[in-house]
């Protein structure tokens, strides 16, 4: 008999027969032994219903604290409903706020932290005999206002919360029945993975693998939490998140991500001067210009070319910083490029084996295509290319890493975020 | 510079322009130099979508408990929205749910009495120049159990929050601008009463008059606060309720109220002899069968009639209990009449003035309409006659006790009962 956090998004609750299906899984959990604390986000479009509502009453960005009084209503009416759907099914349920569970959270509104979790109530309702519900996303700070954690904050209350209660596992059900090797809407024969560790799975989740936050997953490597993702739609085994992954024979990547969310920009011509490089980035920093990869080409004639990359986004505000120094500065042009991705290879056997890299660039110019940025790091490789390249490039690289399986790929419909 | 708590229902706030109008409204007051305070309902039809949510869950009454999770995010809505509304005006102002505004209430859902205010929280916000929005209809246990105070919920947080926090008065906005003489729909010359007692109110709230909820109004009695009943439309001056109330010159009758949930029964035929009276009401009792007004008639040849009168919805189930101990009674017969109405008047005066109930008992049946049964306390005269009747029978006793008057009455949309 394990004791097992559950994890379920808004479109895993879309509506009341979801809903049900949703009670009856967690019903069978509870009948097959496990004590179960089930953790779950606002139905499907309560956050953007909700959200609308707020527009026609204020004018522009509404306090962000009367916004976290707002939204939380949203996981509230979710866990009511479920618990309702687990005692319709004949168990006994209690659901619970963020406040009610014990969560403690910074003085922040709309992305706070967590500090603290005091699960005596939440652990006595078990010991009870109750499936526990808490409402995901949200917590109180010790002065009793009410916040929520911002993106992915339904992912980090049941990691957070697995960690507090020491729970044996915390099962992240979402539309998709694991963690893939790369994108299974791109590549056919992606394989699901059985493990992968916390550090990969971080390099993925910030790399663009849209299933897992970053920070629930940086919360779990903290505390060593074992996560599990998988399917609230399939019986399927999902993917272990855990400290040290099992690598099959032979395979060095585990995963192949990718980020179109990118453009490049670069300064050419800049003389070549102690603290050139400093001040431009400076006054990227200031105007807040979210700067990912820099590459420094070599001096040519005492002048020198810098590239990096930002989001799209940001792309026009980091054109302007930049105008502004030239003056300062005094390079010859700046210039910009859309359309491009950043693919990158993950796997924690990289930084023992030779050529890793290797391989990846030669794929890449086998199939004449140039690479525009690259950067590195102790478990991965990113190259940016073009956008219109995509596709063959992952396929070709997932072919090289002999990460090919044979297996069809369950992919359900949109993903939870939240 | 009075501190004012202000109650808005749910059809006052029932969409965003609603809500930004209400806001309006307590900002004007807010910038005339007072501390407010204001208590409000989930907006229109928000606690109906909800329960109908819930049937789409369970089959037949959900727990209460989860019920109240699910119900109270209606009024967290409300008060995050009409917070943004003053804030969209310039003012300042923070929400606050029940639990947060230190409203406890008795280990009961779904119809919990109010045990204590902490008011501290409120307090301090007041004093940093903040309009407080107060969840109405709900509370917490000692526990940090979420509950709700069920019918006429939000007025009874409004005047128990009135009275924790010393309030110089408090305003219950409604759809009507105030309390009348009697229904402005049925008599169009019905006067807006400037004052009312408490006893009066109360009577007339038992009575029918949909305004205020007898809780609310015997709690202002208890603690002496002063209620003002006015419209959420206009700035007509609306209804003072409390302790004494001046009465007009010659005027000794207060107002007339209706109930047309009413049905008779009566027993026909029942030997006498002693504990017969007893027996019928003990079974009645059993079942929960609500009863109003009980008449025994005089014994002829040794056997008497009852006659009593019970909601309609009770009725079946009161013929039933009857039926089934006609055997220990020996009743000759039992019958029931439906489309009855019960006309109540009210005032304070009648106790010290003779002749009140006979000009009632004379206007009616000069009418020649026949009165089917007969109640009477301190401060009113109820008579149940055919439903029929209704309107001439409360013109006719409108005039008698010289209530008409000349000012057109304003009657707005359906009435906010929560």
């Amino acid at each position: 008999m394990s004791l097992i956090v559950m994890k379920f998004g808004g479109s895993s609750v879309g509506d009341a027969e979801r809903m049900k299906r949703v009670a009856k899984r967690i019903v069978e959990r509870k009948q097959a032994g496990h004590s179960c604390v089930v953790v779950v986000s606002a139905m499907g479009d309560t956050t953007d219903d909700l959200i609308d509502l707020s527009k026609q009453i204020y004018d522009g960005a509404p306090p962000a604290r009367e916004m976290d009084m707002l939204l939380t209503t949203g996981e509230q009416v979710s866990v009511a409903l479920l618990s309702m759907a687990i005692h319709n099914l004949g168990e006994q349920a209690v659901s619970y706020t963020g406040w009610q569970s014990g969560i403690f959270t910074e003085d922040v509104h709309g992305k706070a932290r967590i500090t603290d979790i005091q699960p005596a109530r939440v652990l006595n309702a078990l010991e009870q005999g109750n499936v526990v519900i808490v409402a995901g996303f949200q917590g109180m700070t010790e002065a009793g206002e009410i916040t929520t954690l911002g993106r992915g904050g339904s992912d980090t209350t049941a990691v957070a919360l697995a960690a507090a209660i020491k729970a044996d596992l915390c099962e992240i059900y979402t539309d998709v029945d694991g963690i893939y090797s790369t994108d299974p809407r791109i590549v056919k024969v992606a394989r699901k993975l059985n493990e992968i560790s916390y550090d990969e799975m971080l390099e993925l989740a910030n790399l663009g693998a849209a299933v897992l936050h970053p920070r629930a997953v940086e919360y779990a490597k903290n505390y060593n939490v074992t996560l599990v993702v998988r399917s609230s739609f399939t019986n399927n085994e999902g993917t272990n998140v855990k400290e040290e992954a099992v690598m099959e024979q032979g395979i060095v990547v585990r995963g192949i991500a990718y980020d179109k969310n990118v453009a490049r920009v670069s300064i050419l011509g800049v003389p070549e001067k102690p603290g050139q490089l400093a001040k431009v980035f400076m006054a990227l920093a200031e105007v807040q210009v979210d700067v990912d990869i820099i590459v420094q080409s070599g001096v040519l004639n005492g002048s020198a070319d810098f590239s990096f990359t930002t989001t799209l986004a940001d792309r026009e505000k980091a054109l302007d910083a930049i105008e502004s120094i030239r003056g300062e500065i005094g390079f010859r042009e700046v210039t910009s490029e859309v359309n491009m991705v950043k693919v990158s290879i993950v796997g924690a056997g990289m930084v023992s084996t030779p050529g890793v890299a290797a391989t990846m660039f030669k794929v890449i110019s086998d199939l004449g295509i140039s690479i525009s940025l690259v950067s590195t790091s102790e478990i991965k490789v990113s190259c940016v290319i073009e956008n219109s390249n995509l596709t063959e490039v992952i396929q070709s690289l997932h072919t090289a890493y002999g990460l090919d399986t044979t297996e069809q790929a369950f992919v359900g419909g949109p993903q939870d975020r939240r």
